[in-house]
């Protein structure tokens, strides 16, 4: 809600200030600054941000296959790719680890997304991250190797557990990525837990 | 446009995502995180927040009087209050000057606002301002003073200075806000231009 000296504010713009403060990382004083600067830019300015927001529940949907956002009624542009790699899948929490696994430009294989992380505490359960669809796809034999790629926190090495478990009496390859200081880094500023694991995933140097 | 790195994310999001990126202060990274923050709430998410920025163009439009925002077909909460002094009348630059006006409860005043400053170079005249609406309410005489509140940059300036040869024939105070050292702040952290101000603009010590 607004603070009370913005009550000459009116309530479509107050709603606005409202909605752009539960965007992440806007306070109050960043909501306002995006309110004044689309004031000062028009209704277009509105228009134009309201139009792309509201294209997305309609104009995406989750691919059938790996369910990362695909635009809908169009192929998924990584299944669709004949030049991707179908013998591997790499399961990721979100899209967006997707976007940041692509942006890497290493991985030329395909992806299981699962929107979310096995959790009993918040009720989230295998079936709620398309777990049967993963297994459904494994079924062909095509697939050889599933990597693992939730993050190192205790829902993400649960669901890994859980995965790697489920996956265990196939003729697979079940892979976890590797955890260790950063590149660039200095083992200075690595905590325990970052140095444990760079140790335990040691590898022979060649 | 997105990264090519980011042509995996579907056509709405990537309109979404240059949409978002028009905002102040708002760079590709705070973009994504945005978008990826309105993804994992799902499309309702989209939805009220489109919804909130797509009502203001209908729903907003300038009072007749003041020039402020109101909410469409309803009175400006400004002029409507029938406890505001009607003798008073301060100019300023955008509605975003009259909030922070508002936000001190010093002024009980009414507003005019000029959603711009004249600017001969950006083709900005007189009648863009709305002073012709101005004038109009002066007509009357229940105006008593024109206090100018434009900032003290040099359109500001110019358009004070206009405004007060434009008001001088009429049996009108024009006054201009104090400027001067911010309270709280040490005279070594003013610049020079700040403290000539702060001298000329001198009081009698009581």
């Amino acid at each position: 809600m607004p603070d009370p000296h913005l009550k000459a504010l009116p309530a479509p713009l107050a709603r606005c200030l409202a909605e752009l403060e539960k965007l992440p990382g806007v306070g109050r004083k960043s909501a306002l600054r995006m309110l004044y600067n689309l004031m000062a830019r028009g209704p277009e300015a509105f228009e134009s941000l309201s139009a792309a927001l509201g294209a997305v529940p309609l104009g995406v949907e989750r691919c059938s296959e790996c369910r990362t956002f695909r635009e809908s009624g169009s192929p998924c542009p990584v299944c669709a790719d004949p030049r991707r790699d179908r013998s591997q899948v790499c399961v990721v929490e979100s899209a967006s680890d997707l976007y940041l696994i692509e942006a890497t430009v290493e991985y030329r294989g395909l992806y299981h997304v699962l929107h979310g992380l096995l959790s009993p505490i918040r009720g989230i359960r295998p079936e709620q991250l398309g777990l049967d669809v993963l297994e459904a796809r494994l079924v062909g034999g095509e697939v050889k190797e599933v990597i693992l790629a939730t993050p190192p926190t205790a829902e993400g090495e649960a669901t890994a557990s859980y995965l790697a478990s489920s996956l265990a009496d196939r003729s697979l390859r079940v892979t976890r990525i590797g955890f260790g200081i950063p590149v660039g880094a200095d083992l200075q500023y690595a905590d325990a837990q970052t140095l444990a694991r760079a140790l335990t995933g040691r590898r022979e140097y060649r």
